[in-house]
């Protein structure tokens, strides 16, 4: 099987390395826009050759790590480029709107996942051999892709020792908005706000893991963000008013001296720790 | 110097941890009001004995590692106890207020101290041997303590290896909002948003490292923090408005369609790498 990989960033080059070690993958091929991150990958051994468009429709597979409104641009330039076998995987962090997007003529190439892992940083020097390994995938709307191409996302997706799971478009972005999108809205405005003091070198030299934790997010690629915001828009702005809702009664019930009802929501954020053990 | 450890939990039994190698230390005492981790702590080796408040107040050296509120009733408590050279310092999160419930008589033998440190776990189990090492300890208003005590309380923070950071009070208690009250409030806010959906299981099955960054903190202990939040009020929630307005601004830019905006805070957001290398 040979599989061409677009976007040579954090997930693109981590994806690359995990499917170095499985046999029936022959050759890994990579696309990328940025021609430093091209030479970083291969210097780096991500890929075995870097190929170009017409070279990647020619391709068993083919897998769109890039942001999000360029998968949707991708998949519109496939159409009529691919044969009837190819399949064409994205790894976007919204899926609604993709799958909207695709032409139908290829719908059955498509399939649309989502790897629930990443870090931070990007390009093709972030990527890690074991960013996959044990996590969550969440594959969309299989139903509409073609049977080929769902056994061959499947025996991917196994082979790099992922854990499969299944939804509905809508349902994973009305999820992701809560669990990555709205998280990451609030990181950069924590960060912010304390960039905004006047006294930042001062507040900041205090910052311990507390903080960075917190703040970590804020470090992520604006044009990566930038893209799931808009096409996440309507999930991400409920996500973020449902947490506002939260935070201003936390914020009124320690104003009004209400700790019984602190506590309360305290006690209940507490839980988490008994369902990530 | 003998020390005794008020509160064996994470930060009373990482600290025994530490002092265990400084030769300056002949013997560390505990003292901790739940009996069970009185055991543990004996258990594990963080403390040579447990000691009665009696002879906890003819020590060398105290240390108060409890809920802020506490410290203050032990303040309290040690007045007429002690003698002049005994040096008490505690390791709360906020300053001004203990530092205004001081008995005058024993102000010289007080240091207020804040070790910038921690994980959200609690109890004599989760201590650390490492937690103190490289990390920042506040010391505020030193100059309002005994020469002997401050001059004790550096050789012990120096000691273990920890950087040294002068401020008063005011300013502590506010940055310490700013860099770390505040974000605890956020992160109980994150995952309460998320805990009360009706499909929350479903949701959290989705969760990788961005929300388990976002919800870390959410498992902190309710004891720990009520004080801390009923302490430091005023400046809690100066920084949770600066905080609202800041994700207001967010929203109501991802709402209207302003991206060049949205990717402004992003881009301001990003300049924390720069600052945490």
């Amino acid at each position: 099987m040979k599989i061409g990989i677009v976007g040579l960033g954090l997930m693109g080059g981590s994806l690359a390395l995990s499917l170095r070690k499985l046999s029936f993958v022959s050759k890994i091929y990579g696309l990328d826009h940025n021609t430093d991150h091209q030479k970083e990958a291969l210097r780096l051994k991500l890929v075995d050759n870097i190929i170009d468009f017409d070279e990647l429709c020619t391709l068993d597979v083919i897998v769109l790590a890039i942001p999000v409104n360029g998968v949707i641009t991708s998949l519109q330039a496939l159409e009529g480029k691919i044969t009837e076998t190819t399949t064409i995987i994205d790894l976007g962090s919204t899926k609604e709107a993709i799958i909207q997007a695709v032409p139908p003529s290829i719908r059955k190439n498509f399939v649309a996942a989502h790897p629930m892992t990443g870090t931070e940083q990007s390009g093709p020097g972030a990527a890690l051999a074991g960013l996959y390994n044990d996590q969550v995938v969440v594959l969309c709307d299989l139903e509409e892709s073609g049977t080929l191409q769902q056994e061959t996302a499947v025996r991917i997706f196994s082979g790099i020792h992922m854990r499969l799971s299944y939804m509905h478009a809508h349902e994973h972005d009305r999820h992701a908005a809560f669990i990555s999108h709205m998280p990451h809205v609030i990181s950069y405005s924590i960060a912010n706000s304390v960039l905004s003091q006047e006294d930042r070198y001062n507040i900041l030299a205090m910052a311990a893991g507390g903080f960075r934790s917190m703040s970590r997010l804020a470090k992520s690629s604006p044009d990566m963000w930038e893209d799931i915001f808009k096409q996440n828009k309507t999930n991400l702005l409920d996500a973020i008013e449902t947490f506002q809702n939260e935070l201003e009664h936390f914020k009124k019930e320690i104003k009004n001296d209400e700790w019984q009802e602190v506590r309360k929501k305290m006690l209940m954020g507490n839980k988490l720790d008994q369902i990530f053990s």
